[in-house]
């Protein structure tokens, strides 16, 4: 088995109270929208059920002053919804946030890896660890 | 009730195929048994069972080459645990990468949420929401 690198793995919410105004499941899911260009269609590709998806753009929308995600006449019965330009601003927001901050800790690493290196990886069993 | 500021969270992990070397949990857990002087008094610090403390300490000594817990002769019977010179330096080299992180994320956040800013918090009943 070839050596596996380190990887590093960022995770950025944003809340209020009790919110998650912005996270990546959420972020995902815009992005989910912008393609399939409906809720249903989004909700399919990240295999969640449509109510959940539903419920998340409701969250989003109201977390917001302006709605990111619109949806078309017909509505919840398959009338196709798309981003608005408060939505394509978010998330391209957060898409430029998680590319600095991937860069940022990608570096801290690096260096602390080169400090501190990790052992050969061996075929030795471990104890299960589920933990971060 | 005043209003909520919107708060940003990172979390920052460092994986190797299925092992996670570094993360927040661990990252604790070293700094408690920094406090402590024992893993046992770490584990009760965190509310977390000796035993699991025990094997966390294990998969971040088995994933460096250097271990970053020693613990003194009488060892599980409570012999009590330091940090290594090497898990100082993993548990400084992990706050300054968070500091940053943070500090990115933060000044992405403050710029996302002048050009969409948020709704005023209302009081109204939301769907429940446990996703990010």
């Amino acid at each position: 088995m070839a050596e596996q690198k380190p990887q590093v793995q960022c995770r950025v919410r944003v809340t209020r109270g009790e919110d998650i105004a912005l996270g990546p499941g959420k972020m995902q899911l815009l992005a989910a929208i912008g393609a399939a260009g409906s809720i249903s269609g989004a909700a399919r590709e990240m295999q969640m059920s449509y109510r959940r998806a539903w419920l998340l753009v409701e969250t989003m929308n109201s977390c917001f002053l302006a709605p990111l995600v619109e949806t078309a006449t017909g509505g919840r019965a398959g009338g196709g919804a798309q981003l608005t330009v408060e939505g394509q601003k978010v998330l391209e927001g957060y898409e430029a946030m998680m590319q600095d901050v991937e860069r940022v800790a990608q570096r801290h690493l690096d260096k602390l890896l080169s400090n501190s290196p990790l052992a050969p990886k061996t075929g030795v069993a471990k104890a299960p660890d589920e933990s971060n």
